[in-house]
């Protein structure tokens, strides 16, 4: 079951996967130059929408938590990808030490935990998980769905090394983004971090991944002969606010305008008849707290006490002092009537699959990632590596590959991103 | 379906396949050290025998031909991992042209040709066929049983490239052994060859292979805790042998016999009551021409002249001049009666999927890849990297790994070879 693509205006999408599917091996030939040149993130997931007239990603997540979404059929395929991204970052490792997020009744994140660990296992490794959390004294053992469990183990720091009970890690990976920080725990340590400390939310910046992604889609859209703007969303940020205090309104508000002056020029190009509109976010952090759908500069002036303490506070308590105006993309995949966003997985520069979060109780113009929102996952069916020249450019195989293409350039820009952020 | 495994003698190879199970992050720790020592071959298959004391490879074929036998859900897994093989060999090519066999009526060979057309066309390659076969003087179009078409174009050297019409590959892909020599069209090329050239039949030896297998059997049994001859047969060689002229026909007992005493000294240290015996080969050439079974050095020296005509000609006519003689290792698989033999398939180091020979009128001391033989082609079911150290040493996705970890350890023998034969 694929989600069907709701929009009259699929015009300019067939045409873009059409110019894909036909500049396919100059893309892929770009893409190697490319991987000869930035290492790719260990892993990685990203967040598409897909407009029709427009397919562009609109989150990077470098600390993936979907991995039990994925099609049970392509494990094979993470595990593969898995060797290649530990033979790359990691050669000499036989034991992995895993730091998920501080859940622990999450029982859908400690299915990601689980499948994560499952893949790094079949990969080769010795694998044991590590939590930050201060209530773990003692290995705990949680129960899974599907029958299986979860061991939790205390984390001990000796000296400039992480241990575990009988257990000595050659490498650490995290699965937690560090929205809350760093913790002190994790700071100066010997044995390596994958993915490094600075990919976490700690340091990490939107703005600073979708500059990047400016730079490639760019250079993409030449190698492919199309209009950037047709994957890539405008963006602007703004500096330092205070939604309590109100500093930084009016910076906002021109930002605002700015875009959607833009974007409805760009409208007007294609013909769309929709309204044009921006996401107001935090710079850094994830989980979609603090999320705004903004069709007009007015709407970020007068914001009143609610809207202003939801906008204030995302994941972990942090504040929002830094914010991204992003061009907002429809979603115009639906089915049965629910909205449907990509999600794709990737480790090290490989797809392994995806995923829709299906949302019923959501709009187009919203984002599905939002708190709260207990979205069904929908397994891509097909890998994302199988595109069908012989195909219409909207089947499956090839919108799937699509998918692919335009989730590795966010990758190659998370690359880029963290070339530029490492001290 | 999984074939059976019909020994009373299945200790040992649980023991085996446990031993692998158990050292399995040593195993991939070690493989990924050694990979970053050698390069791999672009792509290989290793014929297996399993009789349950022992799991050994007994053919590394540098040509593989058999893509199409392949589990068709393994094919996202192919194209990974052409992906990183193009990525490694040859990074910049975009057009690749594939010189397969001078077959045109094989129908299963050219379901092979057109499998593997097919991966590394979604790999991202511009793939066209050139056909070295003097008949193909214009664009030859071929019908497959599943309704697809296989088109043979003529190669045009210009200078030192290879062209077709309007078509100016970056590099050529080679899916012919070269057993009948190196074509003088082939000689002097600028453009890459892969795998190269010594990779042929022309200048390889078997002997050359499994000397480079003993080396990194020995390695690896220290690291897995085992005794080597359970992944190795043994093997020695007999220079220039001429059966017709009856020329080292004496070098050649003497080698059997000597041959014949090891085996049986193993077989008594393990028990098995089974007849010793070893297989008798050319050590150039593949197709299993000129192979004998062979259980007392006297067989080798009274040959009739059927026998002296069978054991003379392989491949393309060409003369065998050296002999290998190795361990036959039995095979004890078997599926509905019928003898049952794995090959696995690799892609750079990637193991993609394999599938068993199964033939019913051969014997278990038989060689299943010899002429006239039309075995079944079984897919292995499940993938060869999906390890279950929760389940039972013999349990299909362990007993693949297993074969795995074995062809790669024959794949590495080949990167070893292909090192020390390069000019």
């Amino acid at each position: 079951m694929v989600p069907h693509l709701t929009t009259a205006l699929t015009g300019p999408l067939l045409a873009l996967e059409q110019h894909i599917l036909d500049s396919q091996p100059r893309i892929e030939q770009w893409f190697r130059s490319k991987w000869q040149e930035y290492n790719a993130p260990f892993y990685a997931s990203v967040d598409l929408r897909n407009a029709g007239f427009k397919l562009a990603p609109v989150d990077t997540n470098l600390f993936p938590g979907g991995f039990n979404n994925l099609n049970k059929a392509f494990l094979p395929l993470c595990v593969q990808a898995a060797m290649s991204a530990v033979e790359k970052i990691c050669p000499v490792a036989q034991r992995f030490l895993l730091i998920p997020e501080n859940h622990t009744r999450n029982i859908f994140y400690l299915q990601n935990v689980a499948q994560l660990a499952t893949i790094l296992r079949h990969a080769g490794l010795h694998v044991r998980i590590g939590s930050l959390l201060p209530e773990i004294t003692a290995p705990t053992v949680l129960d899974l769905p599907d029958g299986q469990t979860l061991t939790l183990e205390p984390i001990r720091r000796e000296g400039d090394k992480l241990k575990l009970d009988g257990f000595e890690p050659c490498a650490i990976v995290l699965n937690n983004d560090l929205s809350a920080g760093i913790p002190e725990i994790l700071q100066g340590l010997k044995q390596p971090i994958i993915p490094p400390l600075h990919a976490g939310w700690a340091t990490r910046r939107k703005s600073q991944h979708f500059s990047a992604y400016d730079q490639v889609s760019t250079e993409f859209s030449q190698i492919a002969h199309i209009d950037p703007w047709l994957i890539n969303p405008y963006f602007a940020s703004c500096g330092k606010i205070n939604f309590h205090e109100r500093h930084g309104e009016e910076c906002l508000a021109a930002a605002v305008d700015e875009l959607l002056k833009d974007i409805r020029e760009k409208y007007r190009e294609y013909g769309v008849k929709n309204d044009a509109f921006v996401i107001v976010k935090a710079d850094a952090g994830t989980y979609g707290m603090g999320i705004m759908t903004v069709k007009d500069a007015s709407e970020v002036t007068g914001l009143n006490r609610k809207q202003r303490n939801k906008m204030s506070v995302i994941k972990e308590g942090q504040q929002v002092s830094e914010v991204i105006i992003q061009e907002g993309v429809y979603t115009f995949e639906s089915i049965n009537g629910a909205v449907a966003e990509p999600v794709v997985y990737m480790m090290d520069h490989f797809v392994v699959g995806g995923f829709y979060r299906v949302h019923t109780s959501r709009g187009q113009d919203e984002n599905l990632n939002a708190p709260g929102m207990h979205f069904v996952p929908l397994a891509f069916e097909t890998s994302c590596t199988l595109p069908d020249c012989a195909a219409g450019p909207d089947t499956p195989p090839n919108r799937f590959y699509a998918y692919g293409v335009v989730a590795r350039l966010a990758l190659l820009a998370a690359a880029i991103e963290l070339e530029n952020t490492a001290q």
